[in-house]
């Protein structure tokens, strides 16, 4: 389908809940182990969301807006959150996220934008001209992806837990498709 | 890491909740499209999880314990949510997922499950012998697959609208790698 500004709202909307409901206070086990070295834990992830919220979605908006093609965006840190989380909990984190989402999407409304709007055009350091429509329906798509990272990691704990079940587990198969 | 029980049902146990959180009133565009001929939508998923629910994991946990290897489990019917599903409301399955969710570790509470029981070993009816302990690992596993198929499942819907950024979501390079 094509970018909706109200379809996207709805799910940005809803992933703070969502991942509250799966991960808070789930055992550590779950939480904090990764699929190896240099790949994240579910609590990376949170943390990589909470940068994404500070740095990524509505700045960028806002440079599309004021700038146009002519700055192009800073290049987002993949790596903050180890600096960011540090001494952190998880249910912080959390909190933290849905916070800063909700403060976003007011952000996001008062902006009041209009389809002319949508159609502009930033630059993105490595992939070039972009629209803010292509940036608000990654904003929405980014979530879906650490959904899915977060769900493959923690099947990856049960990995060998599942025994001659893992042929069946398409999630235990999945590689990532990109880094980390 | 290894099977604990307490860290599969601390997994179970929020499913439900987190499955609601992201799908409840999200629009159809969402929650109805697939990923093509053959594959399931989110509601698809949903129902699938219902129908796990009533014939899947209780009901072969009782197996194991009542007959061992000498009898097999009943082939499980991944398209019996075509029927089941029918003329309900995504937020109907959602109602019904939790409660049957809810009762079956309520059932699986009263087992009380020693260790020597997880040992156990039943026979499904295509990978042969397997353990309760991994019934039950499998049981968690598979509800972070459909997290995980959902998540792509939803993802596919803007897989035009994110433009360039398509090479950076690692949702949108995933095929699957289980049918379906």
């Amino acid at each position: 389908m094509e970018h909706t500004l109200p379809h996207t709202i709805s799910l940005l909307s809803r992933t703070p809940a969502a991942l509250d409901a799966l991960l808070r206070d789930l055992p550590e086990a779950w939480t904090l182990r990764n699929e190896g070295e240099n790949s994240w834990s579910a609590f990376d992830v949170v943390g990589h969301l909470i940068h994404g919220e500070r740095t990524d979605w509505i700045p960028r908006a806002r440079i599309i807006l004021q700038f146009g093609e002519t700055k192009a965006f800073e290049p987002f840190d993949r790596w903050a959150q180890e600096r960011e989380s540090q001494g952190k909990s998880l249910g912080q984190l959390l909190d933290e996220f849905a916070r800063l989402r909700s403060e976003n999407l007011g952000e996001l409304h008062a902006l009041n934008l209009r389809q002319e709007d949508l159609d502009r055009r930033g630059r993105h350091p490595a992939l070039g001209p972009v629209t803010l429509s292509q940036l608000l329906a990654t904003w929405a798509a980014h979530d879906l992806t650490h959904i899915h990272q977060i769900s493959r990691i923690m099947a990856h704990q049960y990995r060998e837990a599942v025994g001659p079940w893992n042929a069946y587990l398409g999630v235990l198969q999945c590689a990532g498709h990109s880094a980390p």
